[in-house]
């Protein structure tokens, strides 16, 4: 905490005071007289029920299902805090939720699930499904979390990521995209090394392939996943070395590394050894792998990404996940795939690419435009919204996830545009 | 519906417009910066989850579950309607959703659970009750209902409450009270008569007991439950007659019948072989047993009360659940029991004996006081929650559910007062 510019005290008075938590539910419709009261509840709200009992899809006229999605966590996976149970994750579940609000104008229920077993998590989920129009898997540990989001994609009809793996994965392809832009680069070129092989590693690696990118290594604790281990997990095993590789070999004239492990996993000696104009995405939090600063000084032609606020290049999850549901639930996706997160990666690389607007340099204090420093989106860029969920709904609809085939993207856009005003 | 003066069209377009759905989730912090940011997730959000890993207790400070309580159903017996479905249920989840948040305060999750099993509806609840700070089950059929309850209640250290047992029972057991006091009975000399057999008749019956009664006779769709019969649930045979005895006996000299059935389960011709001054509490909902208006013509010298709005004597659960979980929450209490539930009940009809406030009278445009015609306080009477919660915070307290011994209720009070200023 203690490299952040915030004070564990200020975090507490925030969550404290002057009521505790983050959140509030609030009625949207009149309830000041007896006849309003007859609408909201008994006898008028008979009308509603009847209608959606013989047609399912009415939940979504009548109810605020279309517009509410699920924030759920066993908080087997928090932050970088390890397994702390699930009602300790709590408030990490209602920020995400926060965020949700603040950056697409979803409503969200945090729902903390008091279970490690998958079973039991995936059983819970499924039944209070009908609650919601999505579902935000959270801060569930590898490798359950895969187990769980393969088992719930399959069983339910709504949107459901979860976006440890998927939020890093479609922000750090934005990234990629966009550094090799910058470094006159393909990614069908690139040497990749992926530094960690939890939830949000094996994602990442599975999105570059599926993006182009064909050469890539992946170390886990023990050192470069190879043919020749038998400890390896079948996710981990998607991304098996050929054979026998060390830790330097495969970082020698490596094009791109991103960390998603923890301070000290790789090295600037390892950096020293990339290609030129190396690609460094260190994206530990709060403490990276190397710090960028460090890494600048060892190799200046480098293009460096982070997970903090404070330095350029955040890959920060708000970049997808609020604008991911969005569009997936207005065109009532089945199911977030692999195209929908390609065109929100695509769309958030485009987006860097043009003018920013003034008020996000106001807000950093000074001129930001495309290059080395800025290859990804500000988090509080309203254009962000229109973009990415657009840029997903289409993908939806051109995929088969949604049967909105007549969608009208262009008075979509403008819907968009209302929802932060 | 047609007996309502609401149309089916008018509680569509309340449904509807301007957005699907009657409810909100709103920040409750500020998120206008990258600070606000860093303090409502990452890394500022870490600090409390730590403290709540510490002691679980901090999650009362730190997050919205101290003002949190969740409305579950499984759409088993919604209102009148039948076994509908969770996902149809879920109108009259958010509408109670609303009532909780005009008439208390409380913010609420509702949760639609698909599946009639006991045991993996217990499952579900268990798996998510770290998030809420109170869990209020909703329109779960009997006898499955009080299994449900019960295993909730005793495994969860949160007040969990089925509200179609005990809010029917409180309400009705105030109106009991102070039908006795206009027709000068004592609750120890009544011959009652419960109609119906299921949830809320059980819950009534059980309540009036605790409240004094000591003659109760129940009738369920096949007749008289006594003794003799052999088709009889456990909970059914709490309140068995000694020996057979016909419909008829039942009624002769009776003084209170409560319907908690359907139309036509009893008659005009039952209620003329009533005591003098009957207490005729007519309850199904929304067409009565028996209309008021034909009581009254057969029988002037009764007191009646139905389960709608538009006839004196409402028996509405509005008047109780709201200000129950409010004050049981306040308090920490770990389960809502019999002394709570009466405390609530009194309190009610101890507001009804006092003079009524002049917003209420106009709102009704018509004197009210204290009589036949005026045995239970008006839903939108402001003093509601004071009385109510503050009598089951006391009653809490005194009764061992809360640990709270130093309690300032006088205090408490004035904050009550505040809520829905």
């Amino acid at each position: 905490m203690s490299k952040t510019s915030t004070t564990d005290q200020e975090a507490l008075d925030y969550h404290e005071f002057p009521q505790p938590g983050k959140i509030s539910v609030e009625t949207t419709k009149p309830v000041l007289t007896q006849k309003d009261l007859s609408l909201a509840y008994t006898p008028g709200v008979a009308v509603p029920c009847l209608e959606i009992e013989k047609n399912p899809e009415n939940a979504y006229r009548y109810t605020s299902k279309k517009n509410l999605v699920a924030v759920i966590s066993n908080g087997t996976a928090v932050l970088g805090l390890g397994n702390i149970g699930a009602l300790a994750s709590k408030p990490v579940m209602e920020g995400k939720g926060v965020l949700f609000k603040n950056f697409s104008g979803l409503d969200c229920f945090d729902i903390e699930v008091d279970t490690e077993s998958v079973d039991r998590f995936c059983s819970v989920v499924m039944a209070i499904a009908p609650t919601f129009g999505g579902i935000n898997l959270e801060d569930i540990k590898a490798p359950e979390c895969f187990e769980i989001e393969r088992r719930l994609v399959e069983e339910l009809n709504i949107p459901v990521m979860h976006d440890d793996q998927h939020g890093t994965a479609v922000i750090s392809a934005a990234g990629i995209i966009n550094a090799c832009k910058v470094t006159h680069r393909k990614i069908e070129d690139l040497k990749i090394v992926v530094v960690g092989a939890g939830a949000a590693a094996i994602s990442c690696a599975r999105l570059y392939r599926k993006l182009g990118a064909r050469e890539i290594y992946m170390l886990d604790s023990k050192g470069v996943i190879h043919n020749g281990r038998s400890d390896l997990n079948a996710y981990k095993r998607e991304f098996c070395a050929g054979g026998y590789m060390t830790h330097s070999e495969v970082f020698e004239c490596a094009d791109v590394v991103v960390g998603l492990s923890k301070p000290g996993t790789f090295t600037i000696e390892d950096i020293m050894t990339m290609a030129n104009e190396p690609i460094v995405f260190t994206l530990a939090n709060p403490t990276p792998e190397v710090f960028p600063n460090d890494v600048i000084e060892a190799r200046p032609d480098a293009v460096v990404a982070t997970g903090r606020s404070d330095f350029d290049n955040q890959v920060n999850n708000v970049l997808g996940f609020p604008f991911i549901f969005r569009g997936a639930m207005d065109v009532r996706a089945r199911k977030i795939n692999d195209e929908m997160k390609l065109a929100a990666a695509h769309a958030l690389a485009d987006l860097a690419r043009t003018e920013v607007p003034k008020d996000i340099c106001e807000l950093y204090g000074k001129e930001i435009k495309f290059g080395k420093d800025y290859l990804i989106p500000k988090p509080f860029d309203k254009r962000l919204i229109v973009e990415i969920s657009s840029a997903v709904a289409q993908a939806a609809i051109d995929s088969g996830a949604s049967d909105m085939k007549g969608f009208d993207i262009k008075a979509y856009r403008k819907e968009l545009a209302k929802i932060l005003k």
